[in-house]
């Protein structure tokens, strides 16, 4: 009977920590999500050193309570998993482990600035969260339309870097090393400031024919953003369109069907009227 | 008799100030328009140090005319509205008493800029007016289209913010406070304003992997622009397709007609009118 | 019979003038479009100091020869018009009066500078040529969409700028005229230039407070931009798509049918099959 | 035998070099752009002076190893070409004698830096490489739309440099020398950069009609971005869907049919396979 209780025990814990339609799982969700986000403030204004100088102690306790805290949720959610080999190695599990893992390394290795500011990546937590509630279909949405315009845009970001790699060169020579572009890198990195319109100013050309060279990669600029969002419009009309056909061929089982479909595009059976 | 005369009496004020429809009531909305415009440019020039000192004297005379007149027509609403109170908790309730209530404080409280800054809302006060003309259909299909893409959009900001966190404290690691990069803070400050494209370049990396990093989150953001506008512009469509495709042939129950059709585009039968 | 010629002759005149498909119509407008980019150039690089300095002379003369022919040419639009009086009043007959006068009266009236850029307006009579040409139909699609989708930008551009007006106010009392928002115009100009993601640098926000608004801004500016696209992207698309229906109805002669109609929308006449 | 084994040969060598559905025509392409990728690295890094201090020799060596690489493939390109002319001619013919030539010509004419820049068009070389995959369908698709839309693309490039002459002029009139305007090319220059939302912070206008106007050119260019965008966007959506409605039933001749098609949607019967 207790190891029958054990059991329910873990999977009552497993569908409180891995689930979210139940109270107490809604409640746990809730919990986490309100310690990522003092644990990622905390980081932040530790960052800063007037704010460090007055509230140190604070930023120091609140970090040790939440760590201690993401500690045991890591424990509850390696023992409550169904394969832990699984929960370990994956994207989430790896997240989870720097949640915590850089604070209890600062007191062996002091001073790695960099160690710390590891744990920033717990805003990455957060979309574990929404992945459980309804928010998950428009994410997938979003997934699946990027996913089938990789192709082109990959292509279309070869096509940016090659532009930006050959008018880098251009302006270096153009402009020379004494108008700021002393490298083919720092001309790329003057491009890539350019065409996606950013724009700093720390470089910019000064020369007649540079100012020219840069005006008409401007225009190119300003005129090939649409391109990405063509694409990506095109894909997601069409995510959005097909996601309208939720009848399923009564022969075959199949979804995916147009909504003026009245056979089955897959074994030819008719389907039921809406 | 009386009693009937001032009820009607309150009937037609309530007309004029509710409506667009009657040429009072379009002369009510006009003459409204017209004193805010004037006191949003009074409130705006009088923070000119330079206008004021040769203007003031005006501006202090407008000001005082419009805010009485604002005053007076608050009270009209007020009276006339046919549920008093909820026309005082409402949001242009709100605004229209922000919109005269300032000017009465600063002479308790003389002094506070911030006060006599409130005035600007007044500026919100022409939507109200733009409620009752023919731009309302347009209004709302723009909300309806923003409403139904809501969650999309949360998702994308929410994405947003994560990649600047990440990004900002990573380049406040690589480029250190010598560089401007002086908090995590300020690295994520730095990060939006890289990954919208604003590049102000009072931050600007410095450092080789720092200009490597921005580049990189320069070309996604020029990049990911594509995701709200392919958002918005899918919703927007079909909100814009749904409206013009509402008759129903009554002979041959065909749909998709077009808003100017008086026929059936299918078998030729006459098509109700609207 | 010479009162037929000259007729006849200002008739020719007529086609080659105010039509391209004739040979000599085609020369004209070559000619034509040939002189106005290099007088464009002309006043450009005459406003260069080292260029005067040197070519000074070439581009006096080169400025008359143009100004002489241009006036020419408009002698001889206003004779060959059909209506010389609609010519005269016209936004291209103004443009081509604008082409010539300036120079004539640089003679009378020297030194004001601000005449001879009008001169610079002469960049707009190319449009007039590519008005006859086969760019029209292009012309006209974008047209149509811009003006069919003209309410929602209207409510866009007004939502656009009663955002930058209070955003605009709130940082001139944030920031204060010692980070450079000296007065509200001036926090609005700051405003447009972050929201529009111009971002030049010149006023940036220095505190923190202003940073997190400037961040909030930022961002929403990046993400509106997807209003006016999709607002666009849609009327565009629709406009393109009924662009293929080039079927007349054969008993009402009235076209705009849609490419399945088998009916007249109008009439309720049958179409011929395409 | 001879003649026919070396023309075997060289077919098989063709096979290797321009096609890539064979074991060694991938292995071909894999060392050839590992090569073009390590070439451009050392181009770009020899920019550095002080990589070049340190690393120079290094750099020397590597680009002669592949320089001689390149001409003994461009060598092969030649002789295995079906029709060697007009490989010769060809636009990758040209990149290809490009990628190597300057190199040579460095050791007789010392000293030209362009000469050296040139070999970073060795970039476009990879887009040769990328012809023979998968990739060719989607960077068609990305080709066809933008000619369909080419006309109207050059409609609105011309709309925008219209604009920004005649506003670059005003602001050269308006703020003149002192803030920068120097000349009208200058104003041009200050109006792509503030059109196109780049925004450097070079030239930024002082005074408040200054101001004034570039604030309407700002939220002019946020908008317009919008034409282009629906323009391709656009012509996008009718590419994409067009790819994928080529079936047509044989049973009841509709068309419409989903490219995992297998039976028609409207009457069940077999659709043809493809």
């Amino acid at each position: 009977m207790e190891a029958g209780n054990q059991l329910s025990f873990k999977e009552r814990l497993n569908k409180i920590i891995f689930e979210a339609d139940t109270p107490s799982g809604k409640a746990f969700d809730i919990i986490l999500i309100v310690s990522i986000v003092i644990s990622v403030l905390v980081v932040m204004l530790d960052s800063v050193s007037s704010y460090r100088a007055v509230y140190g102690d604070w930023f120091f306790k609140i970090e040790w309570v939440i760590t201690i805290l993401f500690t045991f949720e890591y424990i509850l959610r390696l023992t409550t998993a169904e394969r832990s080999r699984g929960y370990i190695f994956s994207f989430y599990g790896f997240v989870d482990l720097l949640s915590f893992l850089p604070t209890y390394l600062s007191l062996l290795i002091p001073g790695t600035q960099f160690f710390l500011v590891i744990r920033i990546l717990r805003v990455l937590r957060v979309f574990r969260v929404l992945k459980f509630t309804r928010y998950i279909v428009e994410a997938d949405q979003l997934r699946n339309a990027l996913a089938s315009s990789r192709r082109k845009i990959i292509i279309f970001v070869y096509t940016v870097i090659t532009i930006t790699v050959i008018v880098g060169s251009l302006m270096h020579v153009i402009e020379g090393p004494e108008n700021g572009f002393t490298s083919i890198p720092r001309g790329i990195y003057w491009a890539i400031v350019t065409l996606t319109t950013v724009g700093y100013g720390d470089i910019s050309p000064q020369t007649n024919l540079g100012q020219m060279v840069s005006a008409i990669i401007m225009i190119l600029g300003y005129g090939i953003i649409a391109i990405p969002t063509g694409i990506f419009t095109a894909e997601f009309s069409r995510v959005n369109r097909d996601k309208q056909t939720t009848k399923t061929c009564p022969h075959c089982s199949k979804e995916g069907h147009d909504s003026d479909a009245e056979y089955c595009k897959y074994c030819g059976g008719k389907l039921n009227p809406e």
